[in-house]
């Protein structure tokens, strides 16, 4: 079964480890034995917290792309409601959560519905409201989280700052010859881990330094400086 | 405290990944450390999952039988309802669990607690609702698992065809000399399993390959094959 | 960020697995990389269970002592409601607390104010109701488990006795030259831990072994006897 998902990943945190803008979205394609991407599409997107539910719908149009470079069977996308068709999912599916959330998915639901109707027609493939039960959705967050590393060691760069990345939950970072690597550190998931390929060689332009996000537990962080360091061999 | 539990675990999934069939009980008695079962009692049972609540009956009786051949303080019935005694559990203490589940618990519910008493009287041994608590029903669900690998093995072989086990919850199996072994993949259950002895070497006769369940985070699945391969070391 | 938080932690257990007292309780200072305590204030408390609520007045008694010795930028407290400030949580944030955990809370919560207010005054340093969500929190957790440790082989070398202590969720003690480290077992704290300097050597006059709760999954216990053995060099 191959399966294309979307997600967007890693937050920029402030001196108070408030999380202050989404910094990267990925689309993966993931086949047996469902644990790392067989294809991806990223993209660095520096995305503020509040509007963070539009991206659900940039997350799909990813997925879109991904479906017109390769063939798939399913699309699962980031949005927690039994792994039902997004096609079939109504307001009513949406009354059990809370005010405000509700809001936010209410203003995007007809366009994810209609984008998913879309898919439908071009390709044949249904999308599927899995979200936290998706390993595929999981591997793309931890795909976003490891070309997150990359673009924020780039902006590191570019404006000559300190930058403190927030991973996304249970990982952790590990540099590698030509990339970074992102293992899950949650339960089961030993094997399972996101990449991506340093081409401009931006690590070896920043150094970089793992801490723990004191405010969430689960998550961890890197703290990115501009400058080399002797001692590249690991993201700690 | 020497426990006797009781689980059904393991199921055959479908080509989407679909929990088709319970694949096998187990009844375990556990003593300190509580790591691995002392001694137990298995079933193949192939159950259909629709009327999955019943088979609550049959792990009771499969402890009744483990208590027929040895002694023990307590039973750990896998239901979650704080360790209360089975049979001062009333309709009442089911009333803020959901429609369905409520319906299927309440036809059940005076045959356990009959048994309860029955086990009571019987061996001075009180029947405990300590459900996931309760680490000797993790015991019994890993050792089900270990059972179930063997028990899909000889379906594989008998059947002539391709079968994919999903396996309880956070864990992995590993061939070892003479049998299968199910490790606990969760937090802090690092030195917990379940085992099964292959008399038969069922093992020898099938190739069987690990993937990760795609629509189920946390769970991990095995893929059997008639026909025995070269390097039989490890369940990958 | 210096953050400074405490909690109260293991408890010794009947032959029935249930936690009769609390044992220690532990103030620490913790900053980048937030995984261990840089320094600590900790107490033996041997507390019953049912007055547990009153602990943390007593857990921000041992913060104000911290900050009267060393300066820190926030206070992290055991009491998860999303991180907000002490001085700000009324009645009505309570509201949605079960009954009996209430009345508790509500009997402590203008002392645990005016103590937050008085922080604020004399230190300058805001006191957040982070909770489960708090890195520290949890190192606080287990620090208190690793001089648990210490004071319960005290205990049992004093009282001539077997002792038994429930260790915090989801961790386990090791021996180490100059007394115990308690590591974490929770995912993504493979490098979080609680340490406790065992100055009058009295981990040379027990013997102990680890076991696994039944009762409770993810807790590990610790058994102490009197006398000393030949291999200390692991908890196991």
């Amino acid at each position: 079964m191959r399966v294309i998902s979307a997600d967007s990943g890693a937050a920029l945190l402030n001196d108070r480890f408030d999380a202050t803008l989404i910094v990267a979205a990925a689309a993966v394609l993931v086949d047996s034995p469902y644990r790392l991407a067989k294809k991806s599409i990223t993209e660095p997107i520096f995305s503020r917290i509040a509007g963070s539910h539009e991206l659900i719908v940039h997350e799909l149009e990813l997925c879109q792309r991904l479906l017109n470079e390769t063939e798939a069977d399913v699309v699962h996308l980031d949005m927690s409601f039994g792994g039902l068709p997004m096609e079939e999912l109504s307001p009513i599916q949406l009354s059990n959560i809370s005010g405000k959330a509700r809001g936010y998915l209410l203003k995007i639901l007809s366009k994810l519905r209609k984008m998913a109707a879309d898919i439908k027609r071009a390709h044949n493939v249904e999308v599927l409201a899995v979200g936290k039960d998706s390993m595929p959705v999981r591997i793309a967050e931890l795909t976003a989280g490891a070309y997150a590393v990359l673009y924020s060691a780039e902006k590191s760069i570019a404006e000559k700052m300190t930058v403190r990345l927030g991973l996304p939950s249970k990982c952790y970072a590990r540099k590698v010859e030509n990339g970074i690597v992102v293992h899950s550190l949650a339960p089961a998931e030993h094997d399972i881990a996101g990449f991506a390929v340093d081409n401009q060689q931006v690590l070896r332009k920043v150094t970089f330094s793992e801490l723990v996000n004191p405010c969430a537990r689960g998550f961890r962080a890197l703290e990115f400086a501009p400058g080399s360091t002797l001692d590249e061999s690991r993201a700690e």
